[in-house]
């Protein structure tokens, strides 16, 4: 049937036949998708065919700027400094926001970071940090501008004034099985950060098993994508393409994480270096587009001495401090919940771990309380999997190779889930690059 | 994300990537559709999938059957001899119902009529048989078996008891663009036919402009699916294919086409040979599906005998009497509410008619009043258009081809849209076939 063009059903037949919609049906609709005038089971349809027949770069851009225009833009007009945010495309045991956040601070970028919470079998920034007492992530744009102006840096959840449109896709595309488009993804990741009227974005954009597209060639599209988007929007912009076939690092959980993240930061331990490399991967791209250092180079040295010098905690101390947390919980990260049972994985046969399935290992944290399997579903940030061998390294039959966190007694079931995860072979696997290209 | 096939969630992303969904599948969810336990929003994503990736046949039969079930299964367990039903694709000024099911029914076949409501382009029998003041067209399954007994026939709308995830399917596909999709329709149009336990069917299966399914290719493989389904499920079941490429018989709007029908039927009119042809060719296949007679050829004799003696246009009288509508609109067509205004659309050329594109009249009646442009919406069965002239006739310029007939203002609009339907041309069309053949 020849559907008019100027509704949003037309819209939905366009899409379906794989054609192409005007710049204006996206800015006309986005605001009444937000506002909930066009009913769900329509966007859904319309979400289902763009999945299957995709959209030109020119409709990923529009609704790009639709989305973000749908709502409130965040702007800061008294900082003077260029102010940059970093953003992930969502991994498991991702804790790199609390490291590189207080280390690019203390080198003088401002950076008002704003996050989701875990949905999927990835984590969530937000879901981690309110792992602290009384921490408070919800802000005006005054109150934003005011601790930036006070602190440097801040972690600020995504509100439902930003970008609302998204918010409806969103949680659509995750009752329909449409979340992993890539036009979809962009205009979800770069509506919500053009938003905020930031100087400089840097991304990092995962490949490998645990990432939303695995395939590298895939990220490598999504990278170009945003950090085109980004520029004809007038940010710099840049993508670190990183490997999340393992889990990054060795602790996947909301407290396990930060914990982690706080303890690598003070410099008590030393035993995950992933983290710290891509930690000093995105910190130096995020120096360079604060216009702060000239090269890569330049850049890890900096954060590497302000990391030595303790700075980074200092830095992740005022944050929390000035967002209401209780600091205590910094100095000593054993005052976390502890989960009510413990259980270790020991190595089935001796020889080399070839792989950590990092999905699997996200989907089971997540079954585990860890995550979410709908949006206002309550989480246990006590659990999760703290893994004490990684990929690559010679283990013996009967070593512990993770300890499960939880609370429940479903533990045969973690165990035989783990056991599915971890791939021991009798070479040691090829070596990946962690951090494979900058793009920008 | 790899979902569970368990879940609702599970099949849409099954279907997004073109997997085939057990039986089961659609046993355990089309009643949790038709009670509304699945959101709008995923039902219809699933659509969009289906309608892009298609459906097994075995899916089809699968999910035709769970429709049928999915409500009261109507039988009529006092019937002795072979009831028949007989369903049209939907088509422009198709009156047929109104003069093959009083002729089959005059010749001894049973004949309880289930007919839908006119969306989209295409009129509804309910509707056009609502235009007598008084008749009804609810019927409980003791009703229908009663009126069987007493009339022999009847003609009863789609309950909401019969078959009711398919109203939700329907409502959601007419809001989604998901209409036209070969699977869907087939499991509406069987889903609906198999919840009443009739002995046997006869498809009218549509082709060109006006049809659903333009394509003649198409149009087959419908015929075949349907034919297919319906043996499955022990029916005596036959489709004929039959031309749409201009609207059938002279009068498009509801009472106009009721009209045309008793006119027909009494035989004081003869100038529809068309409407004539479809009735004897769909009338001698109801009565070989009811194992009355051997051929067509005998058939149509049968047929053609009974509607000589006026015994058809009793058994309307009957049957409007029974359900209890006022039959001295049947003796006195003139009594039917006339529309304010007539207008006249004159050939602006001479030569020879070509075309009458049926699908843009169809859209034209609707837009006049006299369908729906959504469910719940009233119509004007007054209104509607009366064609003087057939494609392939001879006309001079300045002939009246077609006589408008309208409440409002819009007489401009109305003419330039005939303007744009009807073609003249210098050579005579080539003749098209309206009966191309039979599937059995």
């Amino acid at each position: 049937m020849a559907e008019n063009p100027n509704t949003f059903l037309g819209g939905i037949v366009v899409k379906r036949d794989g054609g192409e919609l005007a710049e204006d049906f996206y800015k006309h609709f986005m605001p009444s998708i937000a506002s909930g005038e066009i009913p769900d089971y329509q966007v859904s349809a319309w979400l289902m065919a763009i999945f299957l027949k995709g959209m030109s770069s020119g409709e990923t851009g529009a609704m790009t700027q639709a989305i973000a225009r749908s709502g409130k833009i965040i702007s800061f007009p008294h900082i003077k400094q260029a102010t940059v945010d970093k953003h992930s495309t969502g991994g498991v045991g991702d804790k790199i926001t609390f490291l590189v956040a207080p280390l690019v601070s203390a080198c003088g970028v401002m950076a008002p970071l704003t996050a989701g919470r875990g949905l999927g079998h990835t984590g969530g920034t937000i879901d981690k940090l309110e792992s602290i007492p009384g921490v408070r992530t919800q802000f005006t744009a005054e109150e934003m501008e005011g601790l930036l102006e006070r602190v440097g840096w801040l972690i600020c959840a995504q509100s439902k004034d930003i970008a609302p449109a998204d918010g409806v896709l969103y949680r659509l595309r995750n009752a329909t099985g449409t979340v992993s488009s890539l036009p979809l993804v962009v205009s979800s990741i770069m509506g919500k950060k053009l938003a905020v009227e930031n100087d400089g974005l840097v991304l990092d954009v995962k490949f490998g098993s645990g990432a939303f597209f695995p395939e590298v060639e895939k990220a490598r599209e999504l990278s170009r994508t945003m950090v085109e988007i980004g520029k004809s929007a007038g940010r710099t912009c840049r993508a670190v393409l990183t490997n999340m076939e393992q889990p990054l690092g060795r602790a996947v959980g909301n407290s396990l994480e930060l914990t982690e993240a706080i303890e690598l930061l003070k410099g008590t331990r030393k035993d995950c270096p992933d983290v710290v490399e891509v930690t000093l991967a995105l910190g130096a791209q995020m120096l360079i587009v604060a216009g702060l250092v000239n090269d890569e180079k330049e850049g890890r040295d900096k954060l590497l001495q302000a990391w030595g010098r303790g700075e980074g905690y200092d830095r992740l101390v005022a944050m929390v401090s000035a967002q209401g947390g209780d600091v205590s919980y910094l100095h000593q990260p054993q005052k976390f919940p502890q989960a009510k049972n413990v259980a270790e994985f020991k190595a089935p046969a001796s020889g080399f771990i070839t792989a950590i399935d990092a999905r699997r290992i996200g989907e089971l944290a997540r079954r585990m309380g860890a995550g979410r399997e709908y949006a206002e579903q309550e989480i246990d940030r006590s659990v999760g999997i703290v893994f004490r061998a990684r990929v690559g390294e010679e283990v013996r039959a009967g070593e512990v190779l993770a300890v499960i966190y939880f609370n429940g007694v479903q533990k045969s079931e973690y165990v035989a889930e783990l056991s599915g995860s971890i791939t021991i072979g009798e070479q040691p696997p090829d070596q990946q690059p962690l951090i494979l290209e900058v793009v920008s």
